[in-house]
């Protein structure tokens, strides 16, 4: 399977529980480049925090996903490219891989899996919420982390794998030996980007970088000097 | 992606570590009919208790796959078609979604990942031996195995769904159940198969059946049976 994502050199996240800065519009988010929109965050992402958003979100042309959180609610919207699920590989316990997600499919009466594609993390900054909330055992050196990855694409059959240093600026060579290991499956970089050189330093190498914090910090003229950094750093490469 | 198994109808699994019936020899197995072999069981499946079998399947036609237990060995044989790795839905922990399987490709320097297939198993008995084994949640009614097996095709990507009531005959209306839950992956249904009438019954609710105790047990004659059985509700369908 293929997806949309892989022309993605930058996702912008948008956390709905976090207010925007300053003046900026949703609307305007689509205007800095970036290749995708996904609404996300660890906890209440839930369809009266979402709902909102997209209709803020109704003229952008670029796709715009949801990444819910464990009791993902489900609903039409005409802005709703599709849904992102995830699952934690390195997460505690099982609940993170297929316990939640058996309860969230046996609860649904229909769920419409063309739309519905789902993201494997794997939680590197022990100090994050996520990491917290989900038990993450973040203490992986390169080699466990390839396996993750080459785990997830081969044997879980991902086709998104997701490095998550939330917060932090994570380790390029682990990131780049990563994306490495993967054959077909896109690769995901997430945390601490938040500016042009954090972004290219970190989209050279990985395929797609998330950047997240720095709207609701500095705005929209910061996500746009990511924007540049992912595709500086793809153009070089 | 799509394997040799969608033309399965019956397999015989061959547990290394038990006899074979009276004087039954393991080349005698390929002319029962069987669409494949698969050598495994729930432990013990060792490199050393495997290659013997697999010189003495050395000129057998049909595919012949072993299913390792968590540390598989990794070796070359002419007779060996691949591997199947085993994923357990509804173990109690994350050891045996993603723990052990992590350890495994951290440790072994190359998987040849077009030889290594995974198999998803939901485990049903619970007096069983890979129930004990993996700690599962068995306790579960129709809805429950319909979303597992939703999740495993959809979530986890997975090709092969494995309904595994080892040792007893299950119900084969939750089989035809999560038969018509998948979308192209293939339904394995395996446990308490011993002779025609329970083949047929089995064969007519799953895509594939698999047959183990049966050959220890009662032999050759017994497994043909079974054969039959499969074909025939096969071909009535």
């Amino acid at each position: 399977m293929t997806g949309v994502w892989e022309q993605w050199d930058h996702v912008k996240k948008i956390d709905p529980a976090k207010t925007l800065h300053n003046r900026d519009s949703y609307a305007g988010i689509a205007s800095t480049g970036t290749d995708a929109i996904i609404l996300g965050g660890t906890t209440n992402v839930t369809e009266s925090s979402v709902r909102s958003i997209l209709d803020a979100l109704v003229s952008v042309e670029i796709p715009v996903f949801v990444e819910p959180t464990y009791h993902p609610t489900k609903f039409h919207h005409d802005t709703l490219t599709g849904y992102l699920i995830p699952i934690v590989l390195n997460a505690g316990d099982r609940t993170w891989v297929t316990g939640a997600h058996h309860e969230w499919v046996r609860s649904t009466e229909t769920i419409d899996w063309e739309l519905t594609h789902t993201v494997a993390y794997i939680v590197l900054n022990s100090e994050s919420s996520v990491a917290t909330y989900t038990q993450a055992g973040c203490d992986l050196d390169v080699d466990d982390v390839v396996a993750y990855a080459e785990l997830a694409e081969q044997i879980l059959g991902q086709q998104i794998v997701y490095l998550e240093y939330s917060g932090t600026l994570g380790n390029s060579a682990i990131v780049a030996a990563a994306r490495d290991a993967l054959s077909s499956a896109q690769l995901f970089y997430g945390g601490g980007i938040h500016d042009y050189e954090s972004a290219c330093e970190m989209a050279s190498v990985a395929d797609t970088i998330v950047v997240d914090n720095v709207l609701h910090e500095a705005g929209i003229e910061a996500v746009e000097a990511t924007v540049r950094g992912a595709t500086d750093a793809h153009h070089e490469s």
